[in-house]
């Protein structure tokens, strides 16, 4: 089974034929940066088009049954995720509508202060806020994963403690391995496997230790190192590949309308655009690589399997229906 | 079984008990007049919350199984619907979203011109629009009824015409036994009947011979005359039930934001409030007069039971899935 828990590309037909020329079954994909909610009802207008347009492609998935069932197929399920809770505004019952649309991961910030919680590039660190706390209740509730990619670390922390389910880093590296602002640090991923919840290997290049040039060797030796800190079982992928994407994508990923100055993020002024992947993962075509390179550094098939889909399945299973009364 | 398919109460644990008391497996709830889709969603939040508090009650209806699973649990089932397209503004996406969100019927006018159709309080009949027939065409491939209740003659023959999947008049009476303006003429039930679609009989006084003093057997009298004219299967119940509503609500369903002037609809400058029940048909306690009165009038019981219930549910079952491809 493949599951990649992130990405952002510009779709099209091509790479809805990739994912399925590399066997994927399930793509969390973003729908949201820092669109507001009518704004991401019409991206998903937009992806009710594509899943009339490729039925043999792409389907909407909803739960996990939905993965199994493009198995079987030959298909990819599609689940919707928002990096950034601006779809739901300040109103708290956007929360189970979003999920009935079929949002399975919000972020409850994106770089920045939010109304929820603190961005991993802020000075000061709130934590969980007042609305964050109710927000995160309520996500329990009808079964939105809390996910804490582009959030501080007192945030991460107070969120994956005060979460009544498992919580995600859907894409991000451990710090350790590469001290990128977006990484995690240690207490962080520690705080968020140690209560059940996952961490998705990034392969976007600003996340890896060299950036473009890493080696599948050192990208492979890091998970392995991971799996035996944090336990195998809370791993997975998260490739956050924005293939195809013109670089005006990337600005408004990081200014949104939220500034008048440009923000580079992880890039500089010098090398604003998107970064080059690797030259081993560049398309959904290329999980195979991942897979041999994991067996290269010592990981029995079932180990790798649980890296590749298993483990977020098993999450999937856990975590997209509504809590029991 | 018991549906009813349509109402707007001013609701309240009060009036879901009665539904319960009722034995009501099934209303079919107006939750949008002149709404836009943000203001409907608001609308849907409000549900979400009473779903909440008064899960031992009600819960939200989103297929004809539902109906199965609220008699067998002793509760009711909610479906949601709209009296007017302003919920999908001008965008024809919506029309997913919203099926997406639990909606069942739409009426493609309110009394006006719409940008789909003609209302029925119009001097000119524009029948289905060019936005109307796509409209119609997307609502067939979704599974979201048309409801032309409250349309022009034309219009609504058009609308049973051109639509692919049977059609429904959800609250109102045939004009010969009663000529008021929502009232629908002979050719227009015919229309919508013969093309497999639903009339609903509505209980609203301004519907009835003599309104509020109209008698229990003149009313199910007309209903049997209708099943002779029109063939049984095609007949049910939408009691248009708007119990403990104040008047300013009748003002927002006739108004809505469209007028500056006071429009009294099928009230009057003298009686522009809602009009009192008929004694045997108060709330929802009262399905059993209705039986009484039908069985009274010489219908046998499986026909009592597709009149109050069993008609709807065989459309419900036809009707709200998607088309097949």
């Amino acid at each position: 089974m493949r599951i990649d828990n992130l990405q952002y590309a510009n779709w099209s037909e091509k790479i809805f034929r990739q994912m399925n020329d590399g066997a994927v079954n399930a793509v969390h994909v973003t729908i949201a940066y820092h669109e507001n909610f009518r704004e991401t009802v019409l991206n998903i207008e937009q992806w009710n088009r594509w899943f009339e347009q490729y039925p043999d492609l792409i389907f909407a998935g909803r739960w996990a049954s939905d993965v199994q069932l493009a198995r079987e197929t030959g298909r990819t399920a599609i689940f919707f995720g928002f990096q950034n809770p601006s779809p739901i505004e300040d109103d708290i019952g956007l929360v189970e509508i979003v999920h009935a649309l079929g949002a399975r991961f919000m972020q409850l910030t994106y770089n920045n202060q939010s109304l929820l919680a603190t961005g991993c590039y802020e000075t000061h660190d709130t934590g969980l806020t007042r609305m964050g706390k109710q927000v995160v209740r309520e996500m329990n509730r009808v079964g939105l994963v809390v996910d804490m990619s582009h959030s501080a670390d007192r945030s991460t922390i107070e969120a994956a403690e005060y979460s009544s389910r498992p919580i995600a880093i859907t894409h991000a590296n451990p710090f350790d391995w590469e001290p990128a602002r977006r990484n995690k640090r240690h207490a962080v991923i520690e705080a968020v496997t140690s209560n059940g919840g996952m961490l998705g290997f990034s392969l976007y290049p600003h996340h890896l230790k060299n950036k473009t040039d890493c080696t599948l060797t050192s990208f492979c030796t890091m998970i392995a190192k991971a799996a035996d800190t944090y336990g195998i079982e809370h791993l997975g992928l998260g490739t956050d590949l924005c293939q195809d994407q013109p670089d005006s994508v990337v600005e408004w990923m990081r200014v949104g309308r939220w500034s008048r100055d440009i923000d580079y993020g992880e890039g500089s002024a010098s090398a604003p655009g998107f970064p080059d992947m690797p030259s081993w993962f560049t398309d959904n075509r290329d999980f195979a690589n991942i897979e041999q390179g994991l067996a290269e550094v010592g990981m029995q098939p079932d180990e790798v399997n649980a890296i590749m889909g298993g483990n977020w399945y098993r999450f999937y299973e856990e975590s997209f229906t509504p809590s029991p009364l």
